[in-house]
C-alpha cells in the first residue's frame, strides 16, 4: 500500500547553478566590493580594541590545574590546553593541544536579491587576527556562546541556524579544524537560505560570491571560518571526467587511511616532553612550531566588553599550496593524504604543501617536505593565486600562511605522483568536502578560492 | 598549458547496472543455489571442528595483565579486552570492550561469467557461528592474519586486495563494526573485479547476487562480513525522489551528531563497575547485555590447526528491524541516529529497532525502546523479511539477531517521525554507505537485504 506524501527530488540541481550565478556576479546590491576594506577599517576603529600579551598569572578565571598542569577556565567551559602524545612508526612526539569537544556553528545566511544569492557577512573582531577585524560568517558561535556561558549578549541571527527548515539548508556538514593544534575539533559548516525580511545590522553586509572571490584575493580580509563554510557549499556543475574516477579516488584514500598507524593519547600538559613554560609562554626548547601564550582584549565591541584568554601563536608564517595542472583541458590539484595528531581519523586530504618553512632550515639535515621548494621558488608567471590568510583568530594569534596555487609540470609533479599524493579535480574535492573529515581546513581555504573563481577560471575556458 | 593524459569518466554508471543484472540472475554458472547449504554442510563435516567453552586459565598465550586486568595475547597482537567508561547527559556506564586498532580487509572478488558478475564466496569456519561454517567474503583478514602473527598459512586470494588496480575496485570503504562491543573498530569493505583466470579453491564458489539474495533469506548462512561488504556496493539506479532531499538528510544527520554529548574513556578492565569475573566469564551482576568468555577450537581446517581465544557472548538473541513504508510509490525505511559508546563519532544511522528484548522485561519500569513492540507484534502479512543472522563469528559467539523488515503505517510510524528518526530510501542509505561511518553494521545487513532484492521488490513494481 502506498501512502500519499509530498516527495521531493533527491538532488537540488539548481543549487550549484545559483551559486555559480552568484560567483559570476561581481557587483552586489548592498555595498561595492571596493568599499568593503574601508568598511572593515571603520569597524576596526569603532571597536577600538587593543590586544596585549600578558603573563599567564594575569589571566582572569584561567589557571593551571594543580594536578595536571592543564590550562583551564574556572567554569570548566570554553576550551582547555592539555598535552598530547602522538605515536607513529618511526616517530613519536608530545605537544600541547587545544581540547574543545563542543561543536560550534559557523553559519552563513543566504538570500536572493534581484535573483542572485547574496551572503550575509559580518565584520568581526577576533583577538588573534593580525588586523583584528575580518569578514566572517553571519554566525560564529560555540555552544558556550549560545548557551551564554560567558554571560554575554545573544548571538545575532543564530535562530536561522539552530532549527532551520531543512529544505532551505544549502549545506550543513561537520568539518575538522587544525589537526596540529586542536584535538578532534569540528564545527558545523552551514549555509541556510531565507526569503524573509532580514535587516543587516551595522556589522553585516550582503555580498555575492563574486564579491567574496574578489576579497579572497586580498591579504587577511576573509577569515578562516568564512573560507571553510564557502568551501563546503555545493559547487557548480563539476567536470564529468578526471584522471581517476570517483570510486578510484575513494579506493586510494581508503588505502591511505588504512595504512596509517597513528596512536594518540591525551596526557597532562605539565608532563609534555620537549616543551618548557615560563611566565608568558609555553614553547619548545628548540623554538620550533608554536607557543602557548596569553592575551588580554580591551575595549572590544564584542559580546562582552573585555576578556583574557590563552591562545596559540605559531613561531613563523606558514606556506600552504596546491600544485595545479590541466590534464586534457581539465584542471587538477595535487592533494596529500596527511596525518595530523589531532584528526579524529588518521589522515585527511591536505594541500600539496602545508608547513612552516622556518621549521626546515637549510642547515637541517633531515628531509625537506616534498614540493616545498617548488612553492618557494615558483616564478611569478606560474602563480595562479597568492594571498596571505590567517587562521581562526579566536584560538590562534598571528597565525598567517601564504596560500598559493601554482602551475606545475610533468617534471616537477608527474601524472603518477609519489605515494600519499593524488590528482583530483576541484569538483572531486568539492564533492568530498560535502562529507565530514575528507578535506582538511587548509585545503578548504584553497577549495574556496577554486570554487568561487578567486584564482581565475582554469581549464578549457582559460 | 594542457597536458595530454587519459581521463576517465568520474562516475562508472555501468557498475550499478551490472550489479542489478547480477541480482536479477537467479542461477549462477558454478553451483546451484539449492546446493549451497549442502556444500556448507560438507565443509562443516570435513573441518570437524569442535568449539568448547574453557576457563580463562586454560587460554594459551592469553592472560589478564597484572596491572590493568586487561585480557591480552602474549604477542601484544590480535585484540585486547579492556574497559570503557561512557558518559552522556543523564546516563553513564562502564563495560568491557574489544580493542583492535588494526584495520582488516573484508574483500570479495568479482568476475564476469557469461556477462554476469559472480562473487567468489568462501565457506568459512568461525568459532562463534552457531553452525560454525557460513558463507563469507573471499578474504577476511586482519593485519595480524596477513603479516602472519599467528604463524599460519598465507591468506588465499589476498593479493587481489592489497594493491588492486583502482579502476577495477567496485567499492573500498572503511566501515564501523559493533559500537556496543568494539572500540572504534573499522574494516575495509572491498569488492574488486578481475578478468584473470582465478581458480576457485575447494572452499570457494562463484555466486551471483541473485543467488546470494536467496541465501540471505535463510537463517545463518551469509555471514556478517559478507553482508556488510555487499551493503557497501553501489546499488542499481536509485530512486530520484524521496521524502527529503539528500542535502536535507545530511543536514538532519549533522544536527543529530552535533547535539550528542558523548564522552568516552578507556579504563582498566579490572576497574569496570557493575561487572564481575569468575573463572569462566566476566558478566554483569544483573545478567544483562553480554559476557566475556573463552573458547577452545579444535580440529579446524583453518589457517592454524587449533587455538584458544576470548570471545563475547550476548546473553540473549537480539531483534533488529526496519519499519518500511511506501510513500507515493517510493519505498522508505525509518533510520535511527543511534549513539554507541564504541563509535568513532557519536552516532550512526541504525535500524528502527536494535536491541535484545530480554534486556527490557515487562517488569522493567524503565522506558521501552521505541517501535520495539511494533516489531515483536508484527502480523505475518506485514513482514517483508525475516531471518536470523549471527554477528562476526571471530569475536562473538552465538550472537544471533532476528532481522526484520516490517510494513508499517501512519498510525505506528508517522510521516513526521519522532526526533532522532528519519525516513530514507534504500538508495539514500546505499549512497551514505559508500562513505565511512554513516550506516552502522546492523543497518548494513538490512541494506544488503534491500539492495540484493532479498526482501522482494518494493514500491511501484510491487
Amino acid at each position: 500500500m502506498s501512502a500519499p506524501a509530498r516527495l521531493v527530488a533527491r538532488s537540488r540541481p539548481k543549487t550549484g547553478e545559483r551559486l555559480a550565478l552568484s560567483a559570476a556576479t561581481a557587483q552586489g546590491v548592498h555595498i561595492a566590493t571596493s568599499e568593503v576594506p574601508r568598511w572593515l577599517e571603520r569597524v576596526r576603529r569603532c571597536a577600538g580594541a587593543t590586544v596585549r600579551r600578558i603573563p599567564f598569572a594575569a589571566l582572569d578565571h584561567w589557571s593551571f590545574a594543580p594536578d595536571t598542569g592543564d590550562l583551564r577556565h574556572r567554569s570548566g567551559r570554553f576550551f582547555t590546553i592539555e598535552g598530547l602524545h602522538v605515536m607513529r612508526p618511526g616517530a613519536q612526539w608530545q605537544q600541547p593541544i587545544i581540547v574543545q569537544p563542543e561543536i560550534g556553528i559557523l553559519g552563513i545566511l543566504a538570500k536572493e536579491f534581484d535573483g542572485v544569492l547574496h551572503f550575509l557577512m559580518q565584520a568581526k573582531m577576533e583577538p588573534g587576527n593580525p588586523n583584528l577585524v575580518q569578514l566572517s560568517p553571519t554566525v560564529q558561535a560555540t555552544r558556550s556562546n549560545y548557551t551564554k556561558a560567558h554571560g554575554g549578549a545573544a548571538v545575532t541571527y543564530l535562530e536561522h541556524f539552530v532549527e532551520p527548515d531543512r529544505q532551505r539548508v544549502l549545506t550543513d556538514v561537520l568539518q575538522s579544524e587544525h589537526g596540529a593544534w586542536f584535538y578532534r575539533k569540528r564545527n558545523r559548516n552551514m549555509i541556510v537560505e531565507t526569503d524573509g525580511d532580514v535587516p543587516a545590522g551595522d556589522a553585516f553586509r550582503w555580498l555575492t560570491l563574486g564579491q567574496i572571490a574578489e576579497l579572497l584575493r586580498l591579504d587577511n580580509v576573509v577569515n578562516m571560518d568564512a573560507r571553510t563554510v564557502l568551501a563546503s557549499a555545493p559547487a557548480a556543475a563539476a567536470e564529468p571526467r578526471a584522471l581517476s574516477c570517483d570510486a578510484g579516488l575513494l579506493a586510494w584514500f581508503t588505502a591511505e587511511r588504512a595504512r596509517q598507524d597513528v596512536s594518540v593519547h591525551r596526557m597532562p600538559l605539565r608532563e609534555v616532553a620537549g616543551w618548557q613554560a615560563d611566565e608568558r609562554s609555553i614553547g619548545r626548547a628548540d623554538g620550533r612550531f608554536f607557543r602557548v601564550v596569553a592575551v588580554s582584549v580591551e575595549g572590544a565591541g564584542r559580546e562582552v566588553a573585555g576578556w583574557t584568554q590563552p591562545i596559540i601563536e605559531p613561531v613563523e608564517r606558514g606556506i600552504v599550496g596546491f600544485a595545479h595542472r590541466v590534464f586534457d583541458g581539465v584542471p587538477h590539484v595535487l592533494v596529500h593524504a596527511r596525518v595530523e595528531g589531532g584528526f579524529l581519523d588518521t589522515a585527511e586530504l591536505a594541500p600539496t604543501v602545508q608547513c612552516a618553512p622556518a621549521n626546515y632550515p637549510p642547515s637541517d639535515p633531515g628531509p625537506r617536505p616534498p614540493f616545498l621548494d617548488l612553492m618557494l621558488d615558483a616564478p611569478g608567471d606560474r602563480i595562479r593565486y597568492s594571498a596571505v590568510h590567517s587562521e581562526e583568530g579566536g584560538r590562534f594569534v598571528d597565525a598567517e600562511s601564504r596560500y598559493l596555487i601554482v602551475d606545475t609540470d610533468e617534471a616537477s609533479t608527474p601524472t603518477q605522483p609519489p605515494p600519499g599524493y593524488h590528482w583530483v579535480t576541484p569538483g572531486q574535492l568539492n564533492w568530498l568536502a560535502g562529507h565530514s573529515r575528507y578535506v582538511n581546513v587548509q585545503a578548504r581555504t584553497l577549495l574556496a578560492v577554486l570554487s568561487t573563481g578567486a584564482a581565475g577560471r582554469t581549464g578549457r575556458a582559460a
